[in-house]
């Protein structure tokens, strides 16, 4: 969350203008995005009214080669009428440049804030808004790995060493362990897969009320299982931020929006507490990681580790198995 | 430049409420300021058709009793046609408001950008801004303290320590300590008083072309020494940023765009050197604090002190008298 470059007017407008949007009229650093720099920025617009966008500014962490795949990503689904942001070719019909070695795109403005504690009404539409993603991404040519699947999980795990887990909290080690043992054995092969957004957290949705009016921050997208998708989305919604209180209405409001776009299929939903215990475990560790890798004096804020072993803990727990069953209120 | 406190759509739908100025729209966290959290917010506006605003919540650096000061002078400057911000009174025609016990105000949003490298154009557009608003400020009631003054050196340059200022920069203390020697016996007492803004750098300005449109963050605006500002100002865009090229040109520019507005008198004039070693020792001196005071790995970045010790060594030097000196080119 921080603005990485500076970048004063005389680069900024040097920037816009190999855009066709007319003349720079106002920037704003913005503190969005965990390893970009981002400008909220103001131009003239076409016809002198006024125009919006998001200009993001790749660091280190983003590798260019990838950034066909997100901004044709964003394209594609936006032509498709899901509420992406679509990206602002410049004059040479690029999706991205390249400004002093440092790849830029200027992305379209969306309306929008991001909700803290979600309403049965928002997951719906958030459930519904995922759905048409899967939906609309089965024809877009790119593909992309998951470079935070299982086998990443289980490096993270290694790097994180037994004595930093129990570091975090005494026996998180055996947890993680058994469960990683547990996950390699059984991880679904067969289900349907597709381009996934893999990091739907409200702070990536923005809402208009109970409207999703923006979807965002797809540098997590990847081709996978789509019903993993929905599981990170649902432990991304369905508890309050330390993952000690599951929301039974949030969540069934989230599966029922999705499946009145795009239903699951009897395997996806069988395989759906794997998968969320899967979502929970990759969050567990790459917090894990990041927060041994953090100074605590450190600016950037440390998110906690044990709000996804919890979010595991109660997937894993059979008493709570009903939670992804087929019932009346998750249905279409 | 970070956003210390989260908040999310809730909080700030319920926070923009307060005010007349139709619903929330959206709201983007900016990296603004060092000390406090800044959104730049957008509503519907009175009549629909969209307004924006920034939204700053005053953080613990920030000693509420005195944002009476700083919020009425942005209004009195603002009713007397200085480019700044107006504040946007609440619905009970409150200046700011508490929200959880923080005190948070929603101030003019002006376009602009800031520029890096000051054209001599830019440069007299900002003189001509600050004398108007010194002279905006003649009968504005409130009054501060500076805080950053001369005792204020003093202190700061014991804080830091002679091997703490070493440190820096072998012999930077012998030079401080005979630099604040000769400002303490010859620190001007009877140049004309105004409100100051006392820290115009060129961030704190933003500007569309060569136009002035905003004057900003007056979070260090206190009851000092009129001349003295116009120093800190000089000091603030007539050199690079790492203080070791002066610019001659933007240099008579702005103050010749000053002194379009309010000429200064003699006596002013004649102390402008002495004004100019004192802004650039204020700034070598907080900067030096802060640097030893901030880890090397804080994510905040740390200011180089020499920046303003090689002005200070500028202005300290007799073959540079010249450039306050009243010619052709620094008249109105």
């Amino acid at each position: 969350m921080a603005v990485y470059t500076q970048l004063g007017a005389e680069a900024l407008a040097e920037i816009v203008s190999a855009f066709d949007v007319g003349a720079l009229v106002s920037a704003k650093g913005i503190a969005e995005g965990v390893s970009n720099s981002n400008w909220l920025i103001e131009t003239q617009g076409h016809d002198g009214s006024g125009a919006r966008f998001i200009l993001t500014m790749y660091e280190s962490r983003t590798d260019v080669s990838e950034l066909p795949f997100f901004l044709g990503l964003l394209d594609h689904l936006a032509a498709k009428g899901c509420p992406v942001p679509r990206t602002i070719h410049d004059r040479e019909n690029s999706a991205y440049r390249l400004y002093n070695g440092k790849a830029l795109a200027l992305i379209e403005f969306l309306p929008g804030v991001s909700v803290s504690a979600p309403t049965p009404e928002q997951a719906r539409a958030v459930g519904e808004a995922l759905a048409h993603v899967h939906l609309a991404s089965a024809d877009f040519p790119g593909t992309r790995a998951n470079g935070l699947g299982l086998e990443a999980w289980i490096e993270f795990a290694a790097a994180c060493g037994n004595e930093g887990l129990d570091g975090i909290e005494p026996g998180l080690t055996a947890t993680i362990e058994a469960e990683l043992a547990s996950l390699a054995a059984s991880w679904p092969a067969d289900l349907p897969r597709s381009v996934i957004h893999a990091d739907l957290f409200p702070d990536n949705v923005l809402m208009l009320g109970s409207r999703v009016s923006g979807l965002i921050d797809f540098y997590f997208a990847c081709t996978d299982i789509t019903a993993y998708d929905v599981a990170v989305t649902h432990a991304a919604w369905c508890f309050d931020a330390d993952g000690r209180q599951f929301d039974r209405a949030v969540s069934a409001a989230l599966l029922s929006g999705y499946e009145s776009v795009r239903p699951l299929s009897e395997s996806e939903r069988a395989c759906l507490p794997m998968l969320a215990r899967g979502a929970a475990m990759r969050f567990l560790l790459t917090r894990a990681y990041d927060w041994m890798n953090t100074p605590s004096d450190a600016l950037v804020s440390r998110k906690d580790p044990m709000a996804f072993a919890r979010r595991l803990q109660y997937y894993s727990d059979p008493a709570n198995s009903g939670i992804f069953a087929r019932s009346d209120s998750n249905q279409a």
